[in-house]
This record gives structure tokens, sequence and C-alpha cells, in this order.
């Protein structure tokens, strides 16, 4: 076997053969395989595709690169949450601690954010204390105790993939819905969980800018969980504009809170409740309404416990930026367009974000809505408050919400708001 | 200008501009863009082509990260002649002495041998004493003394065609036109010479394994060599089985001496002479017949004396490997077939070639051919001779010369043998 003659097969518009996949995955882990030839062979994938055995077998064999978790010894049946990735995604912080409340086990490993959309680890570390780095006994005790813990993903898991993500993000090769499928299934499968719900974002904020993509990295997802006998449920979901009213690290903490308080803006309200059911019926869990765990306090009871397990202070204030800059509306009329991306952008770039792995982000930072599509405005009236601690990047931020980004229309223009949840797919 | 969105311009099926160009050639010899990065881009060349005016310029972006020779002192006319590499092919060392012996000043910059295909340089190293490596005053004094030099390159010319070539190699980029016409373009178009003939072979032993491929190749480098001022005729010539009757290294200094003293295959003088003609029409020098040259002993002069310049005996015997081992007819019939890449294959097993660039090649291994196609074999003749310092390997040769390399047909079947020279492009 050896490693030409692999990209050459894919190259060519071959199908790769079950020992070449495992071979390549298990060279390029053991550093048999330099960058230079995955890289080329990434490419070659992006352009010329897998078949779903392909894709079925590249992902076992990342999966097979580490180690797998066990949750079997837990009281509780295990399921999980993985979101594609939005502006203003703060689902993770209610949803978590909503669906433990609701008496299943959530073990949420999560990442950090890189680019426009933010990182669920990153808006919890904005809480003091709070630690994302839990061993696996404490990831089983608070399990076990609260019912739902978000944390890092050990380098143990799916360690093929942790270098195929990095050297993709520098290589032009995420787009390829073989490997971003594949990426997000090893992870979730070997992270041992029974069940699974996926939050498959469509938009200009989302990776998938068309249903029809979505659709597509849906279905492959859906077919992976099942190969591996983890029943899995995909939501496509809007993500031509934010989610909620704030998009950063502090700022999404506190609208999680002001949901679990049985608050907090009707679109991330809406999608918390829709996962959750879908998460409670992979787990097997009948005649709970989640809305009524919001609703009455015991998500929040968790989501407090889940904070303070994990080192977090849930009454400590949260940080805010030293400076903020609101935009006002130029006119009277209707908003009929805050482009998801733009407002991402602006965001990353007040330091909410990361250029590269190794930055820090701003606890702070960030972009507030005041207004939503659909609403009316007046001129003169907040629509949005920067908010950074380098008030030099203003005008910077502001360079990506130009007027393609935030349309403001005549006043009565009809505007007809997207649902959040767009399509199921099982 | 970032490599990601250069990366995905290409990946995306677009044209990169002038500026990107420039940019990624230039970065990527500095070391700002990494290997990965660049074999990602090389990929998505390969897949997705280049149009004409970005394969000149990559072209011309690969030669100016070097330094460019200049010949115009010299009292004579350049020109140089390019081979795609082929099995047997040692035209080169009869041809440049016999250009020069007719009028023109030949600088034949060479490669050495990667995989299937001998390089002139190794060739000539197993004439004792003979030295690659010569300073450009050296080159010079050698051009003008004798008319024609073939050594090294030196690392000065067209570096980032150096590193690329190097790259594309370990990471299956190898089979792209545009990238092997830029490649061995820019090299040419640096060194400086004023006329450029093309040897593009054809057939199994070849690179291009179809005329359309190889006619596509020769029309790009035609264009390549006008854009550049560099007059470039290209021939596209057969390499469906070896050329002469040796593939190896010292063997084939053998042969070309025999065709420098007026005799040798006919091949092998019919292509030298076709070439010859062409370099001297480029050179523009008229009323010479080169075969005439080589009836009369002028090219062996220039030859000893080229030898003799670089350090080399042009007396001293060549070395011959130890052990030789003979494949016999097995039944009397006609050689239909006897193809060029298993004879390529079985040299280089035999030791003639290398497997890495820092491998070192047996100056006597090689393979030694007793009948050409065409001809009438009788059982137990010898068929072709193998030669080895390392007879260990005779069976691993043999592995290459199965049934479907080297068909004896029965007696009287008719063949028709393919003429050397297929097609000219200019």
């Amino acid at each position: 076997m050896d490693v030409i003659s692999v990209i050459r097969t894919k190259r060519d518009h071959g199908e790769l053969s079950d020992e070449q996949i495992d071979w390549v995955v298990d060279a390029y882990t053991r550093g048999a395989v330099a960058d230079e030839q995955m890289s080329a062979l990434a490419m070659a994938i992006l352009l010329n595709g897998m078949t779903e055995r392909e894709i079925s077998r590249w992902t076992a064999a990342m999966i097979g690169s580490g180690e797998r978790l066990d949750f079997s010894a837990l009281s509780r049946p295990t399921v999980d949450k993985h979101s594609t990735g939005g502006v203003g995604d703060k689902i993770t912080l209610p949803l978590a601690p909503l669906v433990a409340a609701c008496g299943a086990a959530v073990p949420q490993l999560s990442g950090r954010g890189l680019g426009h959309t933010g990182g669920t680890l990153d808006k919890l570390e904005s809480i003091p204390g709070w630690r994302a780095r839990l061993s696996g006994e404490e990831v089983l005790r608070v399990l076990e105790e609260v019912g739902a813990v978000i944390c890092a993903a050990g380098e143990g898991l799916a360690p093929a993939d942790r270098k195929l993500y990095a050297l993709r993000d520098v290589t032009g090769t995420v787009e390829s819905i073989p490997l971003i499928a594949s990426s997000i299934m090893s992870k979730k499968i070997a992270e041992g969980t029974g069940s699974l719900v996926l939050d498959v974002k469509v938009g200009t904020g989302a990776f998938m800018k068309t249903l029809d993509d979505a659709r597509e990295l849906a279905r492959t997802m859906v077919a992976l969980g099942g190969d591996a006998g983890v029943r899995t449920v995909a939501l496509l979901t809007d993500m031509s504009t934010p989610l909620g009213r704030t998009a950063g690290n502090a700022l999404e903490v506190r609208e999680s809170v002001e949901v679990l308080a049985g608050g907090g803006p009707s679109d991330v309200v809406d999608l918390t409740v829709a996962l959750a059911r879908e998460m409670l019926a992979g787990a097997g869990i009948d005649g709970v309404d989640p809305a009524d765990a919001l609703r009455d306090g015991r998500a929040m009871d968790v989501w407090r416990r889940m904070i303070t397990a994990q080192g977090g202070d849930p009454d400590a204030p949260l940080p805010t930026a030293r400076e903020t800059h609101t935009v006002t509306a130029p006119r009277d009329g209707v908003l009929t367009r805050l482009d998801a991306y733009a407002v991402g952008l602006a965001a990353w770039r007040l330091g909410a974000g990361r250029a590269r792995k190794e930055d820090a982000v701003q606890a702070g930072a960030g972009v507030e809505l005041h207004a939503k599509p659909g609403e009316s405005v007046r001129a003169g009236q907040p629509l949005l408050t920067l908010h950074t601690d380098t008030p030099e990047v203003f005008q910077y931020a502001l360079g990506a919400l130009d007027a393609d980004a935030l349309t403001i229309s005549p006043p009565g223009t009809p505007h007809a708001a997207r649902p959040v949840v767009l399509e199921r797919i099982a």
C-alpha cells in the first residue's frame, strides 16, 4: 500500500477500497503519510466526491484512530446534539440542561470557535471560574449527578479527525460534504452517545448556503449514524439571520440564561424546544414537555448545578466590554434583511472570535441586535450595539454591516418571517 | 492576498489572476505558502485545469523565481532539445555533439532519472571521470570551445519549479499538462537558449499515453516558448517500445558511441538525425546535413572533446554489470510486442534507476534487447539479456516482462512497424 496510489485512485475518479481507506487514515495519524500528501487527497475528495460506502468506512477509520467513550454504566439514556455552526447559535447552553431536566443524560463534547461562528466553550468560559477541560471520571460524575455536561473533547477521541480538521482549515478543503460529515460523525460516534440530534444550519451564516447542500449533508450524517448504531435525526434550520438578539460570548450566555428563566427571544426558545423534543424522542423518553421544564425553572436548576460542577459561579456578574457603539436606523421603515454572515463577521472583528487557533477571545465582545427582520423601526431608533474592549476596531466591524447586510425597506413593506425549522430528516 | 483564497478560486473552477499566480509562486518559493497548501492547489490545477493565460503566467512566475542564463556572448546560435522521457532514450548523447559539429552551440542542462525512465546525467556518469556539475564559467567555456555541454542545471534556475517538482512527485500531482508544460518550459527558458526542439514521447513508456494528450502537451509548450521569444518546435515520437537496443546507463552510452561511429540501431539514428535537422533549422543553420556529420566522424570528434572537457576519458572501458541473465524465445515466431514500460521497469528493478532522489544507480545495470518488434525469432534464440550487480533481483525484474509485455506471434504474422516520428507541431 502506498499513498500515491491511494491519491491517484481518488484523483482519477475511482472508488477507494476499504483497505486503502483504513491504511491512509491510520498512516496519516501515525505521521507515515505527510500533510502535503493528505491535503492533495483531501482536495481530490472535495472535487471528486466519495460514495456512501467510502464515507462510512472513512468515518469508521477515523473513529478507530482513537479511543471510544462508554456511557453504558449511566442510569439514564444518553443523547447529544450537534450544530454545524451559525451566528448567535447559543442553543447548546439552554438545551443541554433542559434535556437533562427531562430525564436524559447529555454529554455535550464541544469545540471552540474559528472564523465567524462562535464556539460553545468560548461562550461558557466567560462565566467566572468555569472550566472546559474535565477528566473522563469528572465527565461521568457530572453526567450521573447533574445529567448534563458541556466540556472539551479529550485528545484521544478521533485523533485522525483532529489532525485532518486542522489541515483542511489551512488548505481550502473544508467545504466537502463527505469530509464535513465524517468529521462530525466520527467525533460524535467515538463520544459514545446512544442517540444524536443534528442541527444543520442553512443560509448565509452557515457552511451550507443552500437547502440542497444542507439536505445532502444531513442525509449523509443520518446514514452514518445509522451505520454505527446511533439513532440520528437532523433538523435543517434557518441561518439567514442570527439566532436570537446577541452574537458574542458573555452576551450569548446572558441571553441563554434569559431563556432558562422562561423568557428570551422566541426563535431561540422555539429551536431549543424543537431540538429538545427530538432529543427526548431519541432517548426514548415520552410524556415530558420540555416547554414546561423551561417555564417552571427545572432547566435553570440543572444549568446552575452544571455550571457549579465545572467550577463556575452561576451568580457571578458576566464580563462586559469596555466600549460600545450603537447604530441607529437612518429612516422609518421595516427591517427586511439582517444578514447572519455580516453580523458574525462584525462580532468576530470586534474580538468575539479568533483568526488562529492560539488566539484569545474577548469575553464581552460582540453584537447586540435591537431589531430583527420583519420588525418596524423608526428613524433614530437603535438597530444594533457593538461591544468591544478595543474601540479602534469599530470602523472595521462596521465595514461588515453595509447596506447589503442590513436593509430597511419603506414602511408597510410586507415581510414573511422564515420559520426556524425548515425540514426534518430521519 | 492569502493562499486559501487562491486555492478556493481554482478549486471552484475559477481562473487565477496574474496577481494571484505571481503571489503564490513567490510565496511558495519563500516558504510563506506551505507544502500542504501548494499540494492542495496542485491537485485543484490537475483536476480543474488552467487556461493558456494562466499557464503562461505561471511559467513566467517560475522563471522569475530565480536567475536566467545569458548565452548572447557566444559566437554561435544556441539551440537545446528536451525530451519528456522514455525508455532507452539516449538521444541527447549523440545529438548534442552532432548539432555542435554542424555549427550550433548546444547547452544541454539535464536531469537525473526518477522512476522507470533513465536520466541523461546518470548515463554519462558511467564514463570514468566525467563530471555533471560545472560552474557557470565552465559551461560557457565548454560551449565556446567545444560547442556542446551536457551538465546538471544549477540550483539558481527556476527554484520554484525545483521545489514544486519534488512536491508533485510525492503527492500524486505529476500528471497535469499545465504543470508538466510549465515545469519543462520554465527551466528551458531560464536556461537562456535561443531556440528549442521538444521530443514529446507517446506510448506506454512515456508520461503521455495517448496521441491526444501528447499533442496537447506539445501545443502548450510550443505556445509557451513563443510567448517567451524562444523559437520552439515539437516532434511527437513513439514510445510504445524502447528506443534502440539498450536501456540502462553504461549500456546506453555504448550504443550512443556506436551511433556516433556511424552505426547503431536505425531508430536511434533516425530520431537523432530528425531532431538534429529541427535544431539546426531553429538555430538558422542551413545547408548542413547532420547525417553526413555522423558518417564522417565530425560528431564523434565533438563527443570526445565534450567528454574530455568535463573530466571524462572517452577511451576508458565502460563499467559492466557483475551478472547477466539471458531470456530466450520459447518458440519460433514474430516478436509483435515489446512493451516500453515493462522494459523500463525491468531496467529500474535491475538497478539502473532509483526509487528515491538520494539513491545511487548501478552503472552497468539494465536490459539489452536482441530482437525488436517486427523481427522473426527462433525458439531458443536470445531475446534479451538482463544486467545487474545484484543477481537476487533477476526474478523481480523478470516479473515485469510477462507475456503481456513481450508477445511472440505465430511465424508469418504481419507486423507494421510504427514510425519513430509521429507528428510535428510548430
